[in-house]
C-alpha cells in the first residue's frame, strides 16, 4: 500500500502495537526521527545555528530531546519561554521570536536572561529598549506573499519593508540596542527552495547599506519554511542547503554573517502519526458517485492546517483494492469541519465504518492546536515512541 | 460611542468595574442577558420546544441557568451529554443532534436514557436500530447552502437529499425504531427569515408524502440560525417568531406537528463580551494608511468565527475622536491568526498599546473552542456575572 515507506516496517510494527488497545483519536511521535531529522539538520547546515520553533510541537519529550542534543529555542510566548526553563534550557539558548508582544512580557524574559529578540515596529523597539537594554535584536523583513509557492504563506502580518527596517536598526543602536542582524520567513512549507535566493539577495543589499550607514549588522536569520513531506512530495532537506548555501555564498563569500535557522515543520513533522477511526460513510443521494467519509479527528481535534485544504497530509488504510473519490470531514456539527472537499482524496471502496485511518506526518501544528472541548470534543492526546 | 447600548448602563458598570484588574484576555458573560433571551424564545414560540444547542458555549453556569429556566438541550457528542447528566439534567430533557455518532456511544446515550436522535444516512439508522431500539428519530433534511444568506453557512456536511430521506424513514420504520419528524437547519447567524418559508414548504411536501405511504409523522424540529446582533443588523426574534409561525400556519393550519427549535448563537450570543488588550500597533512602511492593531486575543484563543470574516464583532474602546482603517491580528506567530484585514473595521486614530477592546457579543462559539496552547497561549477564560 502506498505510504507505508513513510516509516520503517520496525516503526510501523511499534506503532500498530501500541495502537491496538488505545482509543481513536490519537497521535504517535517518533521521537528516533526528531533525532534524525536535526542531526540532518546539523549535517546540512554545518556553521549555522539551529533554533527549534517550539510552536510547531511543544511536546515535553521533543523538547527535553532536543535541549539533549544541543539546539536552540525559537520561542513566540512567555508561555513557551517559561516551559523551556522548567525544562532547563538556559536562557542564552533562547530567541523571543514573535514580534507582537507586550512590554511586560518584553520585561519578563529579560529579567529571566533572554538576550536575544526579534522586531518589526517601531513600538517594539522602543518596548526593547526599555525593558530589554542592551539586547541583542533581530529585524524581521517582509516578504512578498502573493508570489510565493508556500502552502501555508505568512500574509503581511509579519516584518516591515526595508526602508523601515533601515530606520529602526538606526533607532535601536541609538537607544542602545544591539543591532544584530536581519530575519525573514519565506512562508511555511515553501516547496520553492528560490525563495531563499531572493530574501537573501534583499538582505544582503540593506546590510551593505547599513554598513556603509555605520551600522554593521553581524547575523542572517533565514528562518524556518523547511518543508516535510505530505502529499505533494518536496525536494529533501540536503538539496534545499545545497541551494541555500550556494546563494549564501554567492552574496557573502569570505564575509559570511552568522547564520541563524529556524526549523519546525521540516525538524518534526514526519515524526507523527495521527490515528483515526471511520465514524460514518455516507452517500447524500444515491446516486451521489463520492463518498462523504467522517472521522472522529478534524480541524477541531487535531487537523487545523487542512484548513482551505492548505496541508494535504498522506493517509493509510489497511484496506486494499480498488479506490474511489472520498469527502473527508471531522466528527463536529460544524460545517467547517471538512478536511478535504475540493482535492480528490482516494481511499478504497472496501473501506468500513470502524476502520483507522492514519493520518501520515502530522508531527507539526497538530496536537497543541486542539480545541479545548470544540462541540465537546477533548483535545487530541498525544504519545511518543 | 457606537456600540454602548448593545449593554444596559448597568450592565457597563458591572463589566468595567470586574474587569479593572483582570488580566486580559477574558470573555465576561452576563447570564441575566441569557434568561431574558431565553424568556423571549418561549414567548415568540409558545407552543414550541426548546432545545438549547449546548455547542454554542458549554459553560456550566449557563447550562444550571437553562436547565433551572425549563430548558431541553441539543448535545452534539457524549461529552457534552454526560456534562449535563452531572448538572442533573433528566436524559428525556436531551436530543442527541450530531448525526455523526459512533455506534458505542449511541449505545452509551441509550443506557443513560436518551431515547431522541437525528439522523441522516442510511449506517447511522441502522446504527441506531440495534444500539437504540425504539428510539424517536429525527431525519435531517439537506439544505441548499449555496443560496442561503447564512454567515457560517452549513455546507453539505448534514443532511440528505429528500429522495434519500423518505427511503431512510421506510427503513426506520422496518427497524422499529420509532420515526419521529423531518429536522432541517438553515445555516448558523442566517439572515434571511425566508430560508425558513422554503424549508417548511419542502418539509411540508415530505410529511405529506409520507403520510400517504403510511408513516405519519408527528413534528418538525426547524433547527438553529437565529442570529445574533453583530456588526450588521438583523431582524429582531419578534419578527423572526412572526414570520415563521406564519409559515407554519400557512402549511399545517390545524395539522400542527410538534415543533423543536434549536437555538445556540441566538440564545447566548449577545450575552458576552471579550474583553481584550493592544499589544502593538504598527505600520509596515511609513506611508501604510491603514494601522495593524495586534491584540491578546485572536483566532486560536477566542475569535475562531473571524476565520473569513465571517463573523463581525463590534468593537468598542474607550477612546474616542477620528477613527481611521486598520487590520486586527492574533498575538501569535501564524499568518492566519488575523481577524480582520478585507473588512475596513474603524478605530479611533488616538487609540494606544495597552488600549482595551472590548468585543461584543462573543458568547457563543468562543471560549470553548480555544486552542489548548497555540504558541503556548492558553484558552480563553470565562467568568459569569
Amino acid at each position: 500500500m502506498e505510504y507505508l515507506n513513510y516509516y520503517s516496517p520496525e516503526e510501523w510494527d511499534a506503532l500498530l502495537r501500541f495502537s491496538e488497545n488505545q482509543e481513536t483519536p490519537f497521535l504517535v511521535v517518533f521521537t528516533e526521527k526528531v533525532r534524525q531529522k536535526f542531526e540532518n539538520f546539523r549535517t546540512s547546515f554545518p556553521s549555522s545555528k539551529i533554533y527549534y520553533a517550539v510552536k510547531a510541537n511543544p511536546g515535553t519529550p521533543l523538547l527535553e530531546l532536543l535541549r539533549d542534543l544541543g539546539s536552540n529555542f525559537d520561542v513566540a510566548s512567555i508561555h513557551e519561554l517559561d516551559q523551556l526553563l522548567e525544562l532547563g534550557v538556559s536562557p542564552d539558548r533562547m530567541s523571543f521570536g514573535n514580534t507582537i508582544k507586550k512590554v511586560r512580557h518584553i520585561r519578563e524574559a529579560y529579567e529571566k536572561g533572554v538576550r536575544l529578540f526579534v522586531t518589526d515596529s517601531e513600538a517594539d523597539v522602543r518596548h526593547l529598549a526599555e525593558a530589554a537594554p542592551g539586547s541583542r535584536v533581530f529585524f524581521r523583513l517582509l516578504m512578498d506573499a502573493v508570489t510565493s509557492d508556500s502552502d501555508w504563506p505568512l500574509s503581511r502580518k509579519f516584518g516591515c519593508q526595508p526602508r523601515s527596517l533601515t530606520d529602526l536598526v538606526a533607532l535601536a543602536a541609538e537607544l542602545d540596542l544591539d543591532p544584530y542582524g536581519i530575519s525573514f520567513h519565506v512562508g511555511s512549507q515553501q516547496r520553492d527552495i528560490q525563495a531563499w535566493d531572493a530574501a537573501i539577495a534583499k538582505v544582503s543589499s540593506l546590510l551593505t547599506l547599513l554598513a556603509e550607514a555605520g551600522i554593521p549588522l553581524r547575523a542572517i536569520n533565514i528562518g524556518g519554511g523547511f518543508p516535510a513531506n505530505y502529499l505533494i512530495k518536496n525536494n529533501n532537506l540536503a538539496v534545499y542547503a545545497e541551494e541555500i548555501n550556494t546563494y549564501l555564498q554567492n552574496y557573502f563569500g569570505e564575509e559570511m554573517p552568522a547564520i541563524y535557522l529556524e526549523p519546525g515543520r521540516g525538524l518534526v513533522g514526519e515524526s507523527g502519526v495521527l490515528v483515526s477511526e471511520v465514524v460514518l460513510i455516507a452517500r447524500k443521494a444515491k446516486t451521489d458517485r463520492k463518498r462523504w467519509v467522517y472521522t472522529d479527528t478534524g480541524v477541531f481535534n487535531g487537523l487545523m492546517e487542512t484548513l482551505g485544504e492548505s496541508i494535504k497530509y498522506p493517509i493509510y488504510t489497511h484496506c486494499a483494492g480498488e479506490t474511489g473519490t472520498v469527502i473527508l470531514a471531522g466528527p463536529t456539527c460544524d460545517s467547517i469541519d471538512i478536511m478535504y472537499e475540493e482535492y480528490p482524496y482516494q481511499l478504497p471502496i472496501s473501506l468500513a465504518i470502524g476502520d483507522r485511518l492514519y493520518w501520515l506526518a502530522t508531527g507539526a501544528y497538530t496536537a497543541s492546536y486542539s480545541a479545548i472541548e470544540f462541540n465537546g470534543f477533548p483535545p487530541l492526546k498525544t504519545f511518543y515512541l
